[in-house]
């Protein structure tokens, strides 16, 4: 992107505006079924907290998991069963981690995976588990496996285990697209939780992701990693910070058509709107994050090159300053110079091109004539971007966090008690 | 340590129960004088923001500066007037950081120092200059020409200069030890600022030292560092965020005796005192974080290394679940497996032994019978000390942090505002 003056800079996301459809979910691809109950595992025993996906037909699946050193029963479990590349049942609860029980830890999620394959009626090869909530705490197994059995599976039951797998998210995250393989269309659909997307910060995220497409193994996990490292990775850190985060997707090929392979316009149009399911989803968890009020959406372009370009946006997302700045409505454009100039790149003063909104406040490290007032106008908006330009090279990228209120630290100051 | 149960790992500092001088200062040591004055450059001006540290006799001198690629003018003057390794006077505001403002910012930070050798008879070569407060605004030249020539310089100044370089902090930061050199008593004093220690941070962090001990300029350099490293670099993931972090000391000799060099008992004693001095003042700035009510202590032992032990003395304090959870008393130990477990080391859950104050909750990474009750009172100490005991390694380290309050948030969204 040539950019000459800030204002060419300004925030666009122009490749990724996709049609989403309208309510779309984790069940809108064809042959997926989904439903939640109310077992009791929350303290709130008001509030569903099981569920299970499930597909009607075998799939390639592929997954991304935590990178904690440290981790959650569920996913010790759910990796190993991935091995293969296939899954085709989900079980997944929320209000309990089931995390640092050790042995025991590993013996519920095991039988969480026959509870549920016995209740879909597929192996318990195919099922993965996921559980998030408090950590340290046995699962309460009577009430689950009274709650599997319960479980109703409709081809309109993904809002529900939307619903279901929230923690402190106060929305529900869902999001389908259509694409064209051949003749072939389509769709890919998803669900998301994740509140607490403040750095540093352990609050699991799970996506589950669906397509009626026919995707190659090997295909489908590469895609979902670039689609995670652009998305999902682009709103903390380093992606993984909990013992629990958990991205699966399943394609079951009820869409038909010809398998999708790397290299093919099938593999490029499929990617693209995989991104775009992803994308949205990750924007949603950070406008949701805990006690947030706004979306903080950063876009780096002309860094020396993409990995620059992430840990730019990323940085500028990530700062206490920026967030709590962001939250007051205070114009301060000298902490956006200072998260740039500790992001790790090799920066100075004089690279940096910098509107807030369409307000251009830098150029060439110069202050711009601005006036104030636009930029706390623009800082009032439900989404504020941040826009960046290094004048180094073409290297871009968009990074999304949210503002931080005293809401966040009433949250989190009293989660267990 | 030969820990083999977690009430062995329980915090003791005792290597560093050192004995400081009740009232003790930057002009503790003989020969010192300082200043300050309320010359109108903080908002509120009513409030000390100017002042000159100084040595009667030149002195060799070394400093540490933020590691940040876009630097504060003051730093950059600063670092280049200290390469011979003399320094005799620092002048240093408040109010204004003289940050991304340019050639205008150099020009500025000159003057200061032109203006601060003339007040007191020293070569510029040997002045240097500090600024911490608000980014992106030029310096109120006219007031700094005012102020400096009132400046009033005494033994007993090193509190008012203490007072003047406080920002967002509400208590000054002053310690003094004495130590021996052969048959000469010498004194170390030191003052600091540095409110804002949340990471990811970019607030400014000041230390002032001084000794009347003769010390060699390549061995105060290379004792410095250590210090720093193991004191305000335990306070922040990299100690040196804000466009204008300065730790500077200089020795005057004042105190007679040799000159004190590497790998001497003398030079070993040197360093225990100066590590005292900035670990005292590194605690009281955690302890006086924005917003901060509770000072958290991290002691790291059993790690493979030191390098290792200080990444998961680091990543407990930074954590802001846990920071969050310490302040709202809620004993939430998976926080600080997660914090463990992210921290960037090879680790499994059966390596952990911990314990909260002294209440063990972890052995081998299974939980220990305890009352909750006990560990919610120690959370609601003044000081919460976190042990944890690797079973790896002889590697041990302590970090300091603070808990994060609602108050944190309220200071950060309105601080140009």
């Amino acid at each position: 992107m040539p950019a000459t003056t800030p204002c060419d800079i300004i925030f666009t996301m122009t490749e990724y505006k996709e049609t989403f459809i309208e309510g779309g979910t984790v069940t809108s691809p064809r042959g997926f079924k989904a439903g939640a109950v109310t077992a009791g595992i929350k303290k709130n025993r008001t509030k569903p907290d099981l569920g299970i996906l499930c597909s009607e037909k075998p799939c390639t699946a592929a997954g991304m998991f935590t990178t904690s050193k440290i981790r959650a029963a569920a996913v010790i479990v759910s990796e190993e069963n991935l091995k293969e590349g296939r899954a085709s049942v989900i079980v997944v609860n929320s209000g309990c981690a089931n995390a640092y029980n050790g042995e025991k830890g590993i013996i519920d999620a095991k039988e969480m995976i026959s509870l549920a394959a016995a209740h879909t009626g597929v192996p318990v090869s195919d099922v993965l588990v996921a559980s998030t909530g408090v950590t340290g705490q046995l699962l309460p197994m009577d009430r689950i496996r009274e709650g599997i059995k319960k479980i109703p599976l409709s081809a309109d039951g993904g809002h529900d285990l939307a619903r279901a797998i929230m923690t402190t998210d106060t929305v529900q995250k869902e999001a389908a697209v259509t694409g064209r393989n051949g003749t072939a269309a389509y769709t890919i659909g998803g669900i998301a939780k994740g509140s607490g997307m403040i750095h540093p910060n352990m609050a699991t995220m799970f996506c589950f992701l669906t397509t009626d497409a026919p995707v190659e193994t090997g295909f489908l996990k590469a895609a979902l990693k670039k689609a995670v490292d652009m998305s999902f990775n682009m709103i903390s850190v380093d992606g993984d910070m909990s013992p629990s985060d958990t991205v699966v997707i399943m394609a079951n090929g009820a869409a038909g058509g010809e398998t999708i392979q790397a290299g093919s316009r099938a593999a490029r149009e499929f990617r693209r709107k995989l991104n775009a399911v992803c994308i949205r989803l990750a924007a949603a968890l950070a406008r949701d994050g805990e006690g947030a009020t706004k979306l903080i959406i950063s876009n780096v372009t002309g860094a020396r090159n993409l990995k620059e370009a992430r840990k730019v946006a990323r940085a500028v997302v990530m700062s206490s300053l920026i967030k709590t700045a962001v939250h007051g409505g205070d114009p301060n454009w000298g902490r956006i110079v200072a998260a740039v100039a500790q992001s790790g790149i090799d920066v100075g003063l004089s690279d940096i091109d910098m509107a807030i909104g369409t307000v251009a406040v830098l150029k060439a490290g110069r202050p711009l004539p601005f006036d104030e007032k636009d930029v706390i106008g623009v800082l009032r908006q439900a989404d504020v971007p941040v826009s960046i330009h290094l004048n180094m090279g073409n290297g871009s990228a968009t990074a999304w966090g949210c503002d931080m209120s005293e809401e966040y630290v009433g949250i989190n100051s009293e989660y267990m008690t």
